[in-house]
């Protein structure tokens, strides 16, 4: 195990109907509130009038700001951190899923610093200071709501980037699985990808003596795999949507990675198709996961033969470990096709052409790599997406 | 899944030498500081000096207050509540066990309030404000360094009372596994029947749909379990003391209860024999949990099963769940008993002539229950610790 500091602070309030209090909880952390928010989907759900009643009756002034696109947009936040300041707003309240969070997030980093809060994005600079950031989440998927980090493309060569600070960790997390009762099947599924993908992310390390988290991330995955086939049956399963939700928070507030070195090359992978493509972060992770595990097990195929037999209940073969692994990464792709996500670029509808685009520009370590399990050169990186055509 | 509030703001700064910038962490929150601790061990091991230093080094101004006693007495709670008013104290610095920092949080508490401080713990009053408390820990077992409970003495017949509040939770928690290198082999038991105490009061639950929560359990038990043996044997195994370190926190920090209602009997009784005979806590629940478990199992055969099955490795007798359960429930005592602690009264040399008198002192609810699995009378009570003989 190595060394750790981990500090999760956000208070989650969670169960059916704990956004109606989300008022008096605001009131605690701020005065002027930007309401910031998504599509149109929590007007018709009935949410934003909820959240809207309850700033009122708590008496808290607050400005709206909506229309985040999936794969959040640098020039909205650039819009936000405007209104922010010209409004005096001291907190962001984000009403939506991953993409209004990392949103908020970043407009809460932007408003109190001087230069380009892109510079955040780019590595040119380290936050110092932001506002603070409530969270009603609506999508269980990217972990945002507790989670330190916050991912913005900027249209300027769709470039898709991540901040990771702890000013990022929301101060509290209001969540409702009734909430999530509405999402259609897709993005149902598309959840399960990124929620699995943060825990694998995590679980396929070379630290040594990392039981407990083992044993944990198994735990956040065993629990995925089982409810989400029947949320897709029974989209208003309370219990199942609850299990999930917060399966979702706990696979990316860094718990899961407590004394371990995690991977990340399949995000930066993934980074890149979303970038150029626009398709769905949890889409692209479900084909670009099983292709990075195809190319790199052999590295560890013990831990990979854990995977297999405690995730997957794939019995052992004891004189086959590879056999054992190889039959987790299946049961893997398997499930994700199962649940009706896609595997590979082609289900994406992704040509060929650009895949030594995408593995040039996919963002290297200062040595040049990607990921940590393997450090991935360019051409390594081709050859994940190769395999993933 | 029932609504819940998590809410665990403690910082964790885990691993080797950590403890070394202990001062600086303290600046950051503290003035002046009250530094607490128990007998002379971390005179002994060193600890003590390096605390020392690092205040010094970081230019903070302390005054001390040793002589913590396991089940720590409210009489020195008091004399510590007035050194920290004559001494303008702003941070509690708890350097020990478990109670040592319930000794602390129970001075952080008694700082601020008007009346005795007792009126915590005998449910008389609830705290609304408290002294910051920062933690190095040296034993792993109560959990206290991030739990939001504090469990006090009262010499005047011998009560053993606990108090719940948020602020009981500490600012930061320094955790280096290399302080437990130490601890002789009994108390490194006793810790470990403390860290599964935490986990099964929260497991045995009637609560249905808990299932992430019973996978965390179970992945917390299991390295407990694990873990022990190695380090009864090897005392120093770094890797080992380690995961048993990071599992104690995780058993009492409240993830596990999210959504849940855990029993507490167990807990509650053996505060009885350790309030009277000043046994470790840890031994008193090897003692409890497992006659607990015999008297009450058959409310809910399978949730037994199952901790049978995924925490034993009990082979399922699926035309028998009452022998599965039994099964696990004799392998927790035989646990108990192959890494040395006592499984009887007589074991713990608690005569049987005052059973009645913990019986009916045994704090109950406002119902005149103890315990929320199976909600027990006097006579229930009674009737385990004749179990327990």
């Amino acid at each position: 195990m190595e060394n750790f500091i981990f500090h999760s602070p956000t208070k989650i309030i969670f169960g059916k109907g704990v956004e109606a209090s989300v008022g008096e909880e605001v009131k605690k952390h701020g005065t002027k509130v930007l309401f910031h928010y998504g599509g149109g989907s929590i007007k018709r759900t009935g949410l934003y009038q909820q959240v809207v009643d309850s700033l009122k009756a708590a008496d808290v002034d607050f400005v709206e700001l909506g229309g985040v696109q999936p794969n959040p947009r640098l020039s909205l936040v650039q819009q936000g951190i405007e209104l922010c300041r010209k409004e005096n707003v001291d907190l962001i309240l984000a009403v939506g899923g991953g993409s209004v969070i990392d949103s908020g997030k970043a407009i809460a980093l932007g408003v109190p610093y001087d230069g380009d809060v892109w510079d955040f994005f780019s590595g040119k600079a380290v936050p110092e200071a932001s506002l603070p950031v409530g969270v009603v989440l609506t999508i269980p998927a990217a972990g945002s709501e507790a989670s330190n980090s916050s991912v913005i493309t900027n249209e300027d060569g769709w470039l898709k980037r991540g901040c990771s600070t702890p000013f990022n960790r929301p101060v509290f997390a209001f969540m409702n699985p009734e909430l999530t009762f509405t999402l259609p099947p897709y993005q149902t599924a598309c959840g399960a990808a990124d929620i699995m993908a943060h825990v694998m992310e995590r679980y396929f390390t070379n630290t040594p003596n990392v039981e407990l988290t083992d044993r944990l991330c198994e735990a956040v995955l065993k629990t995925i795999i089982k409810n989400i086939p029947i949320v897709l049956e029974e989209p208003e399963n309370y219990d199942a949507r609850a299990e999930i939700m917060w399966a979702s928070t706990l696979a990316h507030n860094d718990l899961l990675s407590t004394g371990r070195t995690g991977d990340w090359a399949s995000h930066q992978i993934e980074h890149e198709l979303s970038g150029i493509y626009d398709v769905p972060h949890g889409a692209g992770l479900a084909v670009v996961f099983p292709a990075w595990m195809k190319y790199v097990y052999r590295r560890n195929i013990q831990r990979f033969v854990q995977f297999a037999v405690r995730v997957w209940n794939v019995e052992e073969d004891f004189f086959d470990p590879e056999g054992t692994a190889l039959e987790g990464i299946r049961r893997t792709k398997e499930f994700f096709r199962s649940i009706g996500l896609p595997v590979t670029l082609r289900d994406l509808e992704i040509p060929d052409d650009r895949l030594e685009e995408m593995a040039e520009k996919c963002k290297k370590g200062p040595d040049g790599t990607v990921g940590q399990f393997v450090k991935l050169t360019t051409e390594d990186v081709l050859n994940i997406l190769k395999l993933a055509k």
